[in-house]
């Protein structure tokens, strides 16, 4: 027996079909998995519940959009200058390793925020080599983290494999806005594959180089961080591990967490506003929904220097695991407007909405005329064009076309069209302006967004390590009915007397309503027990001599192995019942 | 209004959150689309009664694998060398065309099946020009359909997007063959993003760089190609369109299409299988089902040189639409053993089955043993790994080693350890074979297999086409309750007298149910039928003066308009059970 346990259960996973490695007939590569038949119908059950939280009970809407995306979303969003990892190459076997893991394997310093050319300097400090041949290495690179690829022919075109879901809501919040009829907050979804090209991935589905992603990204007024049903949640207790206490020295490693109500978490500003508080309570709840052991979730807020480059506050959803301790499954940060201003200042496309005040309000601001002698004949056709986007203009962008029109004497209009950008040069002369003081009955704001996002890989491997149970003559799964992959088995004791055929016409019947169930007339009734225990099926129905006498079956529940006779007409009802009980 | 009615859905999915255009801010790209809101519902709607269909009834059990594949699985799939279009670029703006397409723009000449030099001799013949800017074309060369990237650092291991979701089946077939414990025959399904990088998609959501499938493999003993349930569909009435009356000139092109049993087409050998018969029923029941029109559904069979290089029979399900004509939604193919016998060759493992004979055979055949005086010193630590592997070596292999021994003086054994392959050189002297007799009990055998393959996106559109309606106050959609977005709009009449809470309630009552409704109190309620009406809902619930004395609220259904009054607490319940009978 292998005494590790992750070494157990990804035993268990291969064995019957949960998780497979990727290619494995041509010698496998690290960092990609294969779900089998039950890792899909588990995956798929925990996405379906994810979506029950966010999509149909938060009224978050989820959008769908390509993996493949264009360089420009990508360099607007700081994913091709930040999203990378320090490399370094041995000299003598051209082999490629994370500059910082093999620094942190060799050596015990704080490597956190350390630039390039401080790490190198740590390498030639401590004579580090090539974990693999000992040989000399390189310099440090910065090395992206993006699967590139090219659209099209001719390679005129560079694309990437997304990292996120995120960004494909981001370049889509004009259409989504008016889908929600610029009405603030609301939720979207996005569920998906995203793409993070490691170095050399080395902790099995931990750390995959595809990987499965549900992310919420909810939309708020930038000075109203609350949420609506945070009353209904505030007196729940949440494992909290603030940045503060994960600094101070003086307290003791294992009493680091604390146990508070998130009401009190948000007042005492240790979780800064409402919008973060309730997603963290929402998660929790999600999570000990699947099945996730509360006991081993905590809350950690990202240290200053850890966070990503989009974020100014993050606290993660660490699930524990035995071989690698805390890890961290579900981020929920605040990622205030950086990711919608960087695509409205790179598409030239106004990304902001429109938000009424409550009381009109006078402001000083101008009036600006074309000079229809001066520009008819420039602007031609797109004159009226051109006409409306000035009379569209916020009193922001008036002033600034003020002050160059003063200072430079031109200013550049971008109209948008439909997506598409135009560029029209104005000078001094185009325009007549007038200063008046005007009523206004609102502004334009570009909403902060604070997002959820979930790697649902690592919670379904954590999910299995939770759900593991040995005991002296079975190791069995405790995985709820919701999110356990096949509800029944469905046995003839023998396979004569007509009993397979009574067996196959209870699964049926279960699988006509919609449940899934296994038949399986192989073996010992025992072994069949025991191979249905391992995957985690909540019931067996066994079909026996009895049943041909008073046309009853035994239902036998996983945990307790308590079986029950139940008569065969009933037996579907009697399940469907267990289901939603348990 | 535009006249076309493609643009007319079109128009509507953009407005109303159905289908965007992806990257539009940044100017679009041709080949994506992203799913808005209501489309991705409709889609998740669609996929989960494709599961039904295939997964829950048709017990087909469904994995996920990694869209990134390696070079090695398509080379060996055919599609590194067959996977292609012919393109030519223009010497003048550099621009790239698909040339068997630039080519049947200008001239009727046919071209299926044609070589690059005889298209690159039609371009010269008929001095075709660049369409856009009219330059001299260059020369005809083939172009691979698929993206390509490179896994982990340094550009070492090239992978590319998968062109079809169908490899992942193939190459875990060693696992999947376990799972169902060597029992023919089993399905395996796969939903998930395909990729095919188009030289210059001109068809919208039709033609997709990046796309969604969701493909059955079923796999069958070689030698029979039956299904256990055609007994129960062989008197449905299917629309084909067999080769041979595609070709035959005498018949009218009207009068193509026969409408008869699919027992009898089988029968008669028009469809070659019970297999193929089975999922062109299956394909039929299920698109009806969604809510194509079953008047423009027909099943095509494909002329023997348009099939794909894989194939040996294939029936596409074409799907009528006012644009495109007739277009390809579903093909159901017979793959052979293609596929897996590709796979066992470039990988060395071995992926037949061992089927068992009916009665046992006696057959003549070699006793091959170690001579282990000479190999003990050669294979040191991995004797018994080649002692094994001859022991497990079949007849036709025992055939070919004795063969190569006496022509070649060595034999290369290949041995599979754990999808690991090791090679080892097997010379004359080190082993002693012996003719015998023996009676054997089965033969292994490689599976062929059978596939149902849906294009998602382009069933979608065919949907929202086949469900438009115009009337002369509105537009609607006629979309079944089980694939509406949207469920039930909820509205106040008035946002007053505590209208608005009420309809509020009823919508959380709704949604706690798991019903999608979508509360609005915006605008005069005709303006909010209509909103409805133009996405599918089908049941819009209003709260109204009436509610206020006696609590009903009225109901209204969709395509009739016809309202209701129902009593708040029995709402619920009424939408739960109208949505299930319609």
């Amino acid at each position: 027996m292998k005494s590790d346990k992750y070494e157990k259960i990804m035993d268990l996973a291969r064995r019957r079909g949960y998780l497979w490695s990727s290619f494995e007939i041509y010698g496998g590569i690290a960092g990609f998995v294969d779900y089998g038949p039950l890792g899909t119908m588990l995956k798929n059950n925990i996405i379906n519940i994810w979506r029950e939280y966010y999509v149909v009970r938060e009224e978050f809407y989820e959008i769908d959009s390509p993996t493949i995306t264009p360089y420009e979303v990508l360099k607007a969003s700081g994913h091709i200058d930040n999203f990378t990892d320090p490399i370094v190459e041995c000299k003598k076997c051209l082999d490629s390793f994370r500059a910082d893991h093999i620094i942190e394997e060799c050596v015990s310093v704080n490597i956190e925020g350390k630039s390039l050319k401080e790490l190198e300097d740590l390498i030639r400090k401590y004579n580090i080599r090539c974990p693999k041949c000992g040989g000399e290495l390189g310099e440090v690179k910065r090395y992206n983290l993006m699967f590139v690829t090219s659209i099209g022919p001719g390679g005129k075109r560079t694309g990437y494999m997304r990292p996120e879901t995120a960004q494909g809501i981001f370049i889509q919040f004009r259409r989504l806005a008016g889908f929600f009829r610029n009405k603030l907050p609301f939720g979207v979804a996005q569920i998906g594959r995203a793409y993070r090209n490691e170095i050399s991935p080395r902790q099995g589905v931990i750390r995959l180089r595809e990987f499965n992603q549900a992310e919420g990204e909810f939309f708020v007024h930038p000075k109203e961080k609350t949420h609506k049903k945070f009353k209904e949640v505030e007196d729940e207790i949440v494992p909290l591990l603030p940045a503060d206490r994960q600094m101070d020295k003086s307290i003791d490693p294992n009493e680091k967490i604390i146990r508070i109500t998130i009401g009190e978490a948000v007042r005492k500003g240790i979780v800064r506003h409402e919008a973060i508080g309730y997603f963290i309570v929402l998660t929790k709840k999600f999570l000990m929904d699947i099945g996730i052991d509360v006991e081993k979730l905590r809350f950690r807020q990202h240290l200053p220097d850890e966070m990503a480059h989009y974020a100014i506050d993050c606290w993660d959803a660490e699930i524990y695991t035995e071989r690698f301790g805390w890890i961290e499954c579900v981020g929920i940060a605040d990622r205030t407007d950086y990711d919608l201003r960087a695509h409205m200042n790179h598409s030239g496309v106004d990304l902001r909405i429109f938000v009424e005040y409550d009381e009109p309000r006078e402001v000083e601001t101008y009036e600006i005329e074309l000079n229809y002698r001066e520009v008819g004949r420039i602007f031609k056709r797109d004159l009226k064009l051109v006409e409306e986007r000035l009379k569209e203009m916020d009193i922001e962008e008036m002033e600034r076309m003020v002050k160059e029109l003063k200072e430079k004497g031109r200013y550049i209009l971008k109209v948008d069209k439909d997506g598409e950008v135009k560029e029209f040069e104005i000078l001094e002369d185009y325009v007549k302006i007038k200063k008046v003081v005007k009523k206004i009955q609102g502004e334009k704001i570009l909403p902060h967004v604070i997002e959820p996002s979930y790697g649902i890989d690592r919670i379904l491997y954590c999910l299995l390590e939770h759900s593991y149970r040995e005991e002296k003559d079975r190791v069995y799964l405790d995985l709820k009915p919701k999110v356990a992959p096949i509800k029944a088995g469905v046995f003839p004791l023998v396979n004569r007397d007509g009993m397979p055929e009574i067996a196959m016409s209870i699964k049926d019947a279960l699988r006509r309503e919609g449940i899934v169930a296994q038949y399986d007339d192989r073996g010992a009734i025992g072994r069949r027990y025991m191979r249905m225990d391992e995957i985690g099926t909540p019931f067996c129905i066994t079909v026996d001599g009895q049943t041909l006498e008073d046309g009853t079956v035994t239902v036998r529940y996983r945990n307790t192995r308590e079986q029950e006779r139940v008569k065969i007409e009933e037996v579907v009802g009697y399940i469907k019942s267990r289901l939603n009980d348990l």
